[in-house]
C-alpha cells in the first residue's frame, strides 16, 4: 500500500476549513431568507410584546380579588365591559372589578391576570360570579417576555429556519443581510466521459459526476456552475481551470482515479499561479486518492472519478469547507443529524483507515437497523439504495452485528 | 374542560390526507430537480455500464492466468500494449497475456478480470511479473453491473437526492416528470394585528404568523402565497377565502385563537360553496382549537393564533398534508428523521391529549440529552431557542428525568 505514505489524515484535512475564506453578504427580504445564513448579528430596539396581554378568552382582573374563590364559595366581580381587539383598554381595573377580554387583547391599567372563561360565570350584566382563585401573571404575558429591549437574538453564522423568521418578523425587520450562496465550480475529466445527452459509444460512459455533483452543491446550500467534460489534456485543463476559478468561489474536479489522471490533475494545479497542493491522498475508503490544493484563496478539489467514491467524499470532505465559505457556525448542532441504529451484520474494516459504509434503514420490532448495502464503489445504485453512511472510524478494526452506530443521513 | 367533547384525534384526522388530492405534474431539466418529487416511475432502456469496465489501474487478464501466483512464487505474463481510455480495444486477451489498463477503462474480449497495479511488475517492455493469483471478476465491473436494461429503478413518489439525479444522468435521462409544488395561501387575522413594516400602536402585535408559516410551507416544499391581514369581519373574510382558494391549493388561516374569532371562522368557512368542517378541534397541546375544513376538493385550515401553537400545528398536523399533495410516497422513511435522547426533566403530561414538548438537545459525556424550552406558547423566542419536539402520546402519563426520547428536529 506504497500510497498510504504521504496521506493526510481527515481531521488535518478539515484544519484547512477555517483557512479559506466566508464569501461576501448581501440583503434580502425575510419571505426569500428561509435555508440563509445570516451574516448579521440581530438584536431587539424594542420589547415584544409592546404591552401585557392575554393568552385567553376571559376576565381581566386583580387576582386578589379571587383569592379563596373555588366552585363552593365563589367570588363576584363587578363587570365593568368588554376590551376590544387591538384597542388600547379606556378603562382600568380596581380590586372587585372585571373585564371581558379575547384572547391577544391588551391588559387594562391595574390586572395582573386572567380568568379564563370556563371558571366564570355572568350572572347578569354587571355581575360575574368566579369559581377559583388565580395567581398574579396567569394567562397573560407581560411586556417583553418574549423579547426584550436590547436583548441579543440571533448571532451571525444562524441558518434560519421558520422560527428565526418568525422572530425578525416580530422585530419589524423585513430585510436581512444573509451570506451570498458560494459558488462551486464542477469540471469533470476523462477522454471516456460523454455529455449525458449522447449514447454512449463502446467503452464510454456518460457524465454522470457533473450532475451528481451539482445536485449535492444544491444541497449543501451553494450554486453549482458546470464547466462539462474537459479531455485529459494539460492544455485544455489548465484554460478551463484559470476560467472556472475566475468565476467560483470553490473549484471541484472529478474523473481522475487512474494514477495517470491523478499526476495530470497535480501537475496543473502546480502549475497555476499561487498554488499548493494541500492533500493528495486522504485515508478514507472510499475517497482515499482526493486532493485538496489552494489557488489564491480558494479550494480545488481533485475528486476520485467513481461516482460513489466522489459523492461520498463530497458529502463527508468537501461539504464541511462549503458550510464554511456559506459563513454557517459551523461549531454547533451537527449530532441533530445522526440516526441511532444498530449494525445488520459483522464488516470488516482496515485499521488506519476511516470506513463510511452505505447502509439502508429498516425498522423492525427489535429496533431499527442499518444493513450495508454491498455493491461495488463504481454502482450509483448502491447510493440510490442508501439511506445514509455509517463511519467507522481508523482506530476500529471492523464492527460486529448488533453494535449500535450512528447514522449519517443523506 | 367542555371544548374537548367534539375533538377529532390526530390518528383519525390523518385519515383524511389521503381524501385530498395530489398536484399535477410538469417535466423540468433534472439540474433543476434536486429536492423535487418524481411524477414518473423509471425504467432503464439499457445496460449500465455498457460494457466491462476496469475499477483499478493495472493489467486487465484471465484469471486462470494468476493461478497460484505469489511473491515467492510470481508468474509471468506476455505484455501486449495499453487500452487506451474510452476506446474499444483492438487487441483482446489470450491465457497467458495481460493488457495495461486503466481506471474506468474497457475490458478487452477474453479478460474476466483486473490485477492492481501494485501487485504487478514490469520486467521489460514484453514481460509483466504477478505477485498475487486474483479471482475471475476481481477489480472490475461487469456489463449490466449497475443497472440492468429492463430493471425497474424509481418510482413516482420518490423525493430526488442526488444520487437520483445522478442515476437519471447514467441514463441519459435529462428532464424528468416531477410534481409541481403545491401553492399554500396564507391569512392573517385578527384586528390586533398590523404588518410587520409599521410600528404597533399600544395594543397592537405585528403580523408575525405571516412570516414563519409561510417559511414553513417553503421548508416543506410548497409555494407559499400570502393574502395579507384581514380584519374579524365576515364579508373581508369570505372575499379573501374565496379569491385564496381559486389561487392555491391548500389555505391556511391563523389569528382565531379567541372564541369569537374561532366561530366566525367556522361562520364563514360553513358558508362556502361545497364546504364542510371535518375536524373542529384536535386534542393536542399546544393546537387544540385547530380546524380543518373541506372546500371543494382543498383542504383550509384555521391555524391557532399563538405564533408557536401555530408552528407546531403546522409541523406535526399540517405538513403530512402538504406532502401528501406534493406527491410523496409518505409511506417511507419517516424514522430517518428522528434523533434518540434523554429527557432531562420530569414533564406532565394530560392522559387522553398529545402533548408536543419544546426541546433544546445537549450533547453530555454521557449521552445526548433533550431539555425542555420553557415558556408559554405564544412566546416566538422559545421556538427559536428549540432544536425539536419531542412528542407525549395520549396514554402516557408524562416522562420520568432520563427516559428516552425521540425528538422530532425542526
Amino acid at each position: 500500500m506504497k500510497d498510504f505514505f504521504n496521506v493526510t489524515p481527515l481531521a488535518k484535512v478539515f484544519e484547512y476549513i477555517r483557512t479559506f475564506p466566508v464569501v461576501a453578504s448581501e440583503t434580502i427580504p425575510i419571505v426569500k431568507a428561509t435555508g440563509r445564513v445570516l451574516a448579521q448579528d440581530i438584536r431587539s430596539d424594542e420589547d415584544v410584546p409592546g404591552f401585557s396581554r392575554s393568552t385567553m378568552d376571559g376576565y381581566a382582573v386583580c387576582a386578589a380579588s379571587t383569592f379563596g374563590a373555588s366552585e363552593g364559595n365563589p367570588a363576584y366581580l363587578t363587570l365593568d365591559g368588554v376590551i376590544p381587539m387591538g384597542e388600547n383598554p379606556s378603562t382600568g381595573i380596581v380590586p372587585g372589578n372585571a373585564i371581558r377580554i379575547s384572547t391577544g387583547g391588551m391588559l387594562p391599567n391595574g390586572a395582573d391576570s386572567v380568568v379564563m372563561m370556563e371558571y366564570a360565570t355572568e350572572i347578569d350584566e354587571t355581575t360575574l360570579e368566579i369559581h377559583k382563585s388565580i395567581a398574579p401573571g396567569a394567562n397573560m404575558i407581560t411586556k417583553g417576555e418574549d423579547v426584550q429591549q436590547g436583548q441579543s437574538l440571533l448571532s451571525a453564522g444562524t441558518k434560519l429556519r421558520p422560527q428565526e423568521i418568525g422572530l425578525l418578523a416580530a422585530l419589524g425587520i423585513e430585510q436581512v443581510a444573509v451570506y451570498k450562496k458560494p459558488v462551486v465550480g464542477i469540471i469533470s475529466t476523462g477522454d471516456e466521459i460523454v455529455p449525458i445527452q449522447n449514447t454512449p459509444g463502446l467503452a464510454q460512459v456518460r457524465d454522470i459526476n457533473s450532475y451528481s455533483i451539482s445536485s449535492q452543491v444544491v444541497q449543501a446550500g451553494g450554486i453549482a456552475l458546470s464547466f462539462g467534460i474537459i479531455k485529459d489534456n494539460y492544455d485544455a485543463l489548465i484554460e478551463t481551470y484559470r476560467q472556472a476559478l475566475q468565476k467560483t468561489d470553490m473549484l471541484t474536479i472529478s474523473g481522475g482515479s487512474s494514477v495517470g489522471t491523478r499526476d495530470l490533475t497535480i501537475e496543473v494545479l502546480k502549475s497555476l499561479n499561487d498554488s499548493k497542493i494541500l492533500v493528495h491522498g486522504i485515508p478514507i475508503s472510499p475517497g482515499k486518492p482526493t486532493i485538496l490544493a489552494r489557488v489564491g484563496n480558494k479550494p480545488v478539489w481533485g475528486l476520485p472519478g467513481h461516482v460513489t467514491s466522489a459523492m461520498v467524499v463530497f458529502d463527508r470532505v468537501v461539504r464541511p469547507f462549503i458550510a464554511h465559505a456559506a459563513g454557517i457556525n459551523t461549531d454547533k448542532k451537527s449530532h441533530t443529524r445522526l440516526i441511532s441504529a444498530k449494525i445488520s451484520r459483522n464488516i470488516a474494516s482496515a485499521q488506519g483507515r476511516t470506513d463510511f459504509v452505505r447502509v439502508k434503514l429498516r425498522q423492525s420490532d427489535d429496533g431499527l437497523w442499518a444493513e450495508p448495502v454491498l455493491g461495488k464503489s463504481g454502482l450509483i445504485n448502491t447510493m440510490v439504495q442508501a439511506d445514509g453512511l455509517v463511519e467507522i472510524d481508523m482506530n476500529t478494526e471492523g464492527l460486529d452485528k448488533g453494535t449500535a452506530v450512528s447514522v449519517i443521513p443523506f
